[in-house]
């Protein structure tokens, strides 16, 4: 396999290649096989990308198709028949049964330009320039969705300060039990120093962030201080939502109604470009046409794939086997950290998220390597890269779960020196 | 054809589909068809995305073929053999010809988060904040990237202070010409109140700005400059570049050695996502893995479809038609001015991106709904919309371009008043 | 007593007048006397000014002399005998018997110039941007020092962000008992999106806030988080030293060393304007000459009245009195309190800054206003203005004293109706 | 004479000490005599404070008989007799004679904290916040007026980004002469970049910043554009005002009606604290009551000796000693260029402040050390020090001002090496 071209001609900005030193030639579902033949198990999912596997044979079919008939890859915002087929079908299959009422935001297609345009929006709708964001939330990359992550790692490149963002504990870090009351007090005290924010940025689930997991309570606390104080409710779901949870959103079922609601990496199904803000209304009309576009916003693809996405939401089958599967990594983690109660190893996540929290980045990443020699990918997150992050794609089969799950077994083992 | 479903679930955000009050449902070349048959002549082509014309029929084959083969549509920053293809392809069809020796460095799929990408870099490269940005110049819509934008039309929704900036007027603006002289004295005065900044951005053909052209005189003053105060120089060729105005970058000839160069719309060929900076290694070289990441930065038929554009520029076929139907586009926007003496038009652009500068938006729109009705697709760009810039795709058949050309100029005629 | 000239040439943002409408002429001691002849007791000393009495005769002469004497009356920072005597003068009462070792800097003549000093001084010294200051807590309207500021009343007004702060609350606000631990575990977690600041910045004794007190343990809190994450330790001193709490400093016997005291107010003695910090030599180290300039650094008048006022602090005679004062102030106040038990009145103070937290800012103002009527000057402070705060002069004879506390028993009553 | 004092425990931050190394005990008129006896012709007068002399005869007797009568000293901004003495000796002499209708404001007593008022109601009563500032301007050391000053041996240390502010060339830079057009220009193109400021802050004559000369017509245009955009126009006359000029005003004569006037320095008379703005009633009208606060704001001996300065403005005596000794001063200085035509020395000012522009820091520093030797104080100024800039009290002796001269004379052979 030859890597030259990269080391010579890519920029050295590049990461994950340097945990996974190899060339991926063709994926299936939960399998990535390189270049020389060798078959990887994904439990990474190109970071929560691909909750319906590589190459998903409904998803390709329609895409296939679609390029055959001519369709419109690229429509900017203008009205085209796919994206129409995608607006009915998310309203039919996810708003409507949910009671949701909200307009969709189609803007560039990643995650932080979701970020950004919800951020603006939520200025806009305001006339404040503060967000609140949490410790260990991930956000995105720009200047705007850099300022509201958190992670040191990501935040020291900006070259510029990270402003206009009021920073609190996430529900599960120190003293954030209290932060939300004891925020809404000096609010409430116009000697605090601080004043009210456009918007609270949260997600339900933090997933890089070393899956971190908010309580319905102290959600429902957000969103009582931001109607409280005249804020908007924003909720992150690019990672944990799409069906990660066993659930659409990683939310459903709290009762919690976001002002608005950033959707990507699972969206498009395929793993093709898109993203999504789900606006209230009376919210989103606080724009003006044309406030917020961007080149790559009408993308046919990733409205043909998504359409057949949503297919997975018309019935409990695949949400059901999520639960299953989630309950399968669940009981083997604890197992693992059963096994090794001298470590003082933590497990936590929902769904098919989840997490053994190691407490120890180098030791994470000896994990990594181990596994991704034995044929399994996985990524760690968290501070330090501490938590190893379990996101095989919802679809996976038993067998390779279990299978990747052995390796991961044995990789921890190794990691230890005990294998 | 049924519009209900945008106009109640889509974002009052939307844009071009109010000028294009249609659905469109099938696309070749420069050629898109309504879902009632109607057939419209493309002469803006995705905002300068679809140099290459709608659905290229080699392009699509590739992509078929690859989704066939079970290719890795998406693959963050590991390693796959379609990335690699493109790699090798663009280094040896485009840098090495040139002498040019840079690495590719991809990021979240859009122009803005290319733009980001390279104001970090600058900043990171220098330990300064400040980037010089000019009038009239596009960048981009996330925070960092519309610091840089000049339009006051997408900067009043940023909801916080664009900050980290400082403007000079382009070459085309009043005071244009000695703008760079007199920046240069204040920095070498210690009392001028303004130190070294980060980089110089600019686009040496600005699109979205109203078709204004940078000579190579004006552009060298800015790189010396630069190279005299430690500064970086980025040409942003986003819609520029990729063919567009005869020569694959818009600086082709020129001399110059910018230090990033920004990539996008064109580059994927197709019209799926993908944004790439061209970063000199020692530039590149402050860059630590990770710094800068994104989601959906491999993306496969991106890759695929960017690789088979190439092979327009392995000779000088498509790059000669440029020229030629340049010339013709020219020809006619000069012809239109001149039928039209009092009006005070002016004609300028290069290679396929031929404007005619009408002073006037409330004009420029009547023109573009004329051509609308009649079937032809244009955008306005520039200072409240006055300019009429015409970007068919750079294959379009000679046919279809004089059709447009003439469909332009009735359009025109009843927008006088005069039809 | 004609005020016209000032109701029609003197600006609108004139305030204490607007309490106090009168003209006065002169004043001696803890009197002031008005052009119309009524006398008043002033326990507001010029918002914590004149600690020694209006036109002490100490101080007097001595600036008579002076004048007479052509002594240096401005002299930049230039040295001069009477800035010579000043220094040696506070070096060998006030920091040789504490054991503090610190070079004095003297700035633009103001409180918020010392407070502005010193945030340049710990950014210079820790090369970081964000100064942690705490809510309610009040340092001047310069832009600078209305960033520390917490009080909206004054924030609202800046017309720009106020940035480059990290707020936290008091020990005596909800939250403050616990917001150094938390912030602390913040700054030790590199994914909290908390970095360390340059400096905390913060009253032991909060006077415009409220006369709010901060505990030894709690400061310490802040002087080793300080210590741990290399940051300076601030202790704003204005208002609440000089003598005012029974000690020169407020925070006398706490066993704290701060970085950098500010002090100005009572330092001149006579009312006329002067500022000092006091910086540790390791951190005082990072000035270069001229730095920071000011055109008034160099007061002669403040320097010989300043001297003179030390002399209060050769020995333990005014600072005794201070104390039993005090008491007298904390006894009146309690029985004030006591006497409308159901009103959920609160006393607290230290030394001859004493408080009635009447909780209401609309009935403090009509006590200003009865009290002002009665011939006694109050000024309330705190959220809204509901502190009814007395600091008389420290000089104050037991019979204005007591004259004043009548006077103020009557107010509150007639404020009540009850009376 | 003992300097150790001021080396221990002052801070290292002291800077004119260093070029004057000795001690001060008294001053007279155009004279400070150092402890040992050596008498010293001060053509600096306190960095421009001291225009009616050291221990002005006058103006102590009227301090003195203030201490004796017990004037009140501190008055924050209650009314009292002295500050009504004051305001109306003002409106009656100074802005009643030119048709001027302005509020007085009083703030804490430095040049600084008047131009930080002043940006702060220019940005009230507009609504916006930039503040456009000229290169080469010195407004002030605390952070708002930093942000407006130029020079970068003063920014340097801000230790934050200095934000807010956009940078125009003064009339005599590079591209000064153009500058205001241009910005017109692009303030008119709403593609530009640029938004309108909240005001325009210029000085007429740049003192600090190396006696700079506006033109009226210039100075027209500012206003001129700031009325057009509807921006404030502010001038900063802290230094050159107070009759420096040979008028009150520097700008006296030129038909401008600033919105704010700035001052400070020489109002005081006396060389004590005091500052002020002019404020234009509708411009005023946006001040709330206690918006901008400050503990010196009312200063009894500033206004006693500000009141008898305002004497020497009741008739032209003083002036037209002002004309004609500044005229000896720019002679003398225009000799010494002359002198030496090799240097390329340019010679500049108005009234009593005339500069010797060396184009040589280095050069001019040993010109001050020869002079302080001999008995002479000058000052520095502009971009490193190349500026010999001479401001003695207005009402030197024609003795003092002859000798000094001669003393420059020569000083400056003897920095030439040829004395």
């Amino acid at each position: 396999m030859d890597m030259s071209p990269f080391e010579q001609s890519e920029s050295s900005v590049r990461g994950y290649c340097r945990a996974y030193p190899t060339v991926f030639a063709s994926a299936s579902n939960a399998r990535q096989t390189a270049e020389d033949g060798t078959s990887y198990i994904d439990f990474f999912a190109g970071a929560g990308v691909l909750n319906f596997g590589h190459n998903n044979p409904r998803m390709k079919d329609a895409m296939i198709a679609f390029l055959q008939a001519d369709g419109v890859a690229h429509s900017l915002d203008t009205y085209t028949t796919t994206k129409r087929d995608f607006i009915e079908k998310f309203r039919d299959v996810i708003l409507r049964p949910r009671g949701m009422d909200y307009r969709m935001q189609f803007m560039g297609p990643t995650g932080t330009n979701a970020v950004e345009a919800s951020l603006k929006l939520a200025r806009l709708a305001t006339g404040r320039r503060e967000i609140v964001a949490f410790s260990h939330g991930f956000h995105g990359m720009t200047l705007g969705s850099l300022a509201a992550t958190a992670n040191e790692a990501f935040r020291q490149w900006a070259g510029v300060p990270l402003t206009d963002v009021v920073r609190l504990p996430f529900e599960t870090a120190p003293g954030g039990d209290t932060a939300i009351a004891e925020y809404r007090a000096a609010l409430l005290d116009p000697s605090s120093g601080l004043t009210p924010p456009a918007a609270f940025l949260v997600e339900a689930l933090q997933a890089e962030g070393g899956v971190n997991i908010a309580t319905a309570g102290w959600l429902h606390q957000i969103q009582d201080l931001a109607r409280e104080v005249g804020a908007l409710f924003i909720i992150d779901d690019i990672q944990a939502g799409c069906g990660r949870t066993g659930d659409y959103f990683s939310f459903d079922g709290m009762g919690l109604e976001p002002d608005i609601i950033n959707l990507a990496k699972g969206l498009g199904g395929f793993g093709t470009p898109i993203a999504m803000n789900l606006n209230k209304p009376s919210v989103d009309d606080h724009w003006s046409p044309g406030a917020h576009t961007g080149t790559f916003r009408g993308q046919g693809l990733s409205f043909v794939a998504g359409t057949v996405a949503l297919d997975y939401f018309t019935d409990d089958v695949l949400m059901s086997e999520v639960r299953a599967k989630g309950a399968v990594l669940r009981d083997r983690l604890e197992q693992i950290a059963a096994a090794h109660p001298d470590q003082g190893w933590t497990v936590r996540g929902r769904g098919m998220m989840q997490a053994l929290d190691t407490g120890d980045g180098a030791f994470a990443k000896r994990v990594q390597q181990a596994a991704f020699e034995a044929g399994l990918l996985i990524g760690p997150c968290g501070t330090g890269g501490q938590v190893i992050k379990l996101i095989p794609p919802l679809t996976i089969p038993d067998d390779d779960l279990t299978q990747g799950l052995d390796i991961l077994d044995k990789a921890v083992a190794t990691a230890l020196g005990v294998a």
